[in-house]
């Protein structure tokens, strides 16, 4: 009882700080959103969060009720000209493959190992999956963590020579600060593997390990050598894409999402699911319309295909961000 | 606008400077597990929490790597003389039986109406299972999720005739607020359903929805008169009992606990999973040994089985409370 005298003691002490620091402070604010142009998605995102955000809003949500969720691959980093997560299978593959002498003679892993991709692609979901399961499975987790990390910090981008995690988009990255100080709790919402993000997400982009939700193969508890571990298994848990997405939000998070963020049919449910709920609703589509500083792609692309939820977002009035128009800088590396 | 954001960064700070304060005014504090005993359990939780919060102690840990794990049936609520979720599902039997006639001359569902519980688990594992499929699944996520308040607004434990949401741990919400106000985050990690617990978690042990781990059965994203919903199918997705504790704290929270709070041999692994980190660990058991204010059983019980975790706790010098002589209160209602 005394406990929660002085807290409340604090609070009143800490509420008047609040009333000091904010006047004393005002002056300092400025934009939230640099890399943004001013504009149509720049405007409606500021609007969003004073209408929720503001006490006396009527479309004020509560703290606790403002989750937002972002999907990876080409919404908060980009994903030509292909999923940054295969190029990691791939060169697990050529790691690996003094333990797996047979993949010489094998597809799709003849084909990873002589650099054919045309071949690999042309294998289809099946392929891609074999070659996830063979690279991904196996171990424990704390190894496959491990070697995320050991990836990421010497793999290079094809095309910028740049490490994978400076692809991240810095306009994004000031959204996801925006929204934190705001009192959002954004989580990642990916197709991609979620132990292949969770080792980079907290450093890369502020969203910690228990905010990310993607897809996973299953795992076992065993004790080796006395000590429990967590094995990978080469088996499907869960695909966190299209259907899948608002089924992992419910998974995971058990509330809506008030806001959702993404670039491909692959997040079209997720917006649905988020778009369907009561109260101020936010969606918002990355489009990519820069071929000089990014990529262009969208109705006819196998990465990234974007067509139904396109048509979706221009007759619900979702926010279709044109990245070429918007963004004054694609990549953080590209700030002056 | 920009006086906005600035006041909403402020909060942030403040909120930071109520938990600075918190820490640094903690002698001035009073007890914060008044209903605890002075004894080695009370005395051993203090000293974890401040060996991993004092920012000079060698054993200091981050906030953001404080996690606390807690199962729930018979360690932050009762869960005899069965467990809470079976009342529901039974009471789910007989409000349900209009729809389904065929229930009044097949098993499990006879015995259920007719108040027969012995010949109900006489049926084992299946019997339970076929309960709970036939009560928790075929309508939504958002119908679920009401029922279970509705059905916790009116009903009541057999013994006690209170609300099953009265029989929680006075010294157990004790211990989350006080590990709360410590930079803890703490989730349940229950064999329980997740969707039963989420919907009332929040108000009676301040742990919200997405800190709630527990067992699933599958859902499907599907279009409802053009409106989205996820359906609940008959169909087991994940036991998050035993083995699947660890399991499902990395499919979650993707962190190891430093300490996890259970009370039978279903939270063995998970504790074994929490020991076996680096740093600083805590591992806690609620012993039921009151007969008269609560329950006694362990090691003969079917219910909160207590056998090999009891064991391991004393070779491993785990925390056992006991129940009787270390609670000074059991529920809230009995508190003057």
């Amino acid at each position: 009882m005394k406990y929660a005298f002085v807290c409340r003691r604090m609070v009143g002490f800490v509420l008047l700080l609040l009333a000091v620091g904010v006047l004393a402070n005002s002056a300092e604010a400025g934009d939230p959103l640099p890399s943004w142009n001013e504009g149509a998605a720049k405007r409606s995102i500021i609007d969003f969060v004073n209408r929720v955000t503001q006490p006396n809003s009527p479309d004020f949500v509560a703290p606790e009720q403002r989750i937002a969720t972002f999907d990876n691959d080409g919404t908060l980093w980009s994903e030509q000209p292909m999923y940054f997560q295969l190029f990691f299978a791939i060169d697990r593959v050529k790691a690996m493959v003094p333990m797996h002498p047979e993949w010489k003679d094998k597809q799709p892993f003849k084909a990873v190992l002589e650099g054919d991709f045309k071949t690999v692609l042309a294998g289809g979901e099946h392929a891609l999956l074999e070659l996830v399961m063979a690279t991904h499975a196996g171990n424990s987790t704390e190894e496959f963590s491990q070697a995320v990390k050991d990836w990421l910090a010497t793999a290079k981008h094809p095309k910028t020579g740049r490490p994978y995690t400076d692809m991240v988009y810095q306009p994004m990255l000031e959204l996801l600060a925006y929204l934190r100080v705001n009192g959002f709790k954004s989580y990642i919402v990916s197709g991609g593997g979620i132990e292949f993000m969770r080792p980079w997400t907290e450093g890369v982009y502020g969203i910690p390990p228990e905010q990310v939700v993607g897809s996973s193969i299953k795992t076992k508890f065993e004790m080796r050598k006395g000590q429990p571990v967590l094995v990978r298994l080469p088996e499907v848990n869960f695909i966190d894409d299209k259907a899948g997405k608002p089924v992992g939000i419910n998974q995971h998070i058990g509330r809506r999402p008030i806001a959702a963020f993404g670039n491909s049919d692959g997040d079209l449910q997720m917006l649905q699911w988020t778009a369907a709920g009561k109260g101020a609703r936010y969606m918002l589509i990355v489009h990519h319309t820069d071929p000089e500083r990014e990529w262009a792609y969208d109705r006819k692309s196998k990465i990234g295909h974007l067509d139904k939820a396109l048509d979706e977002a221009s007759n619900s009035g979702w926010t279709v961000v044109d990245m070429k128009k918007e963004w004054k800088v694609i990549y953080p590396f590209q700030l002056k």
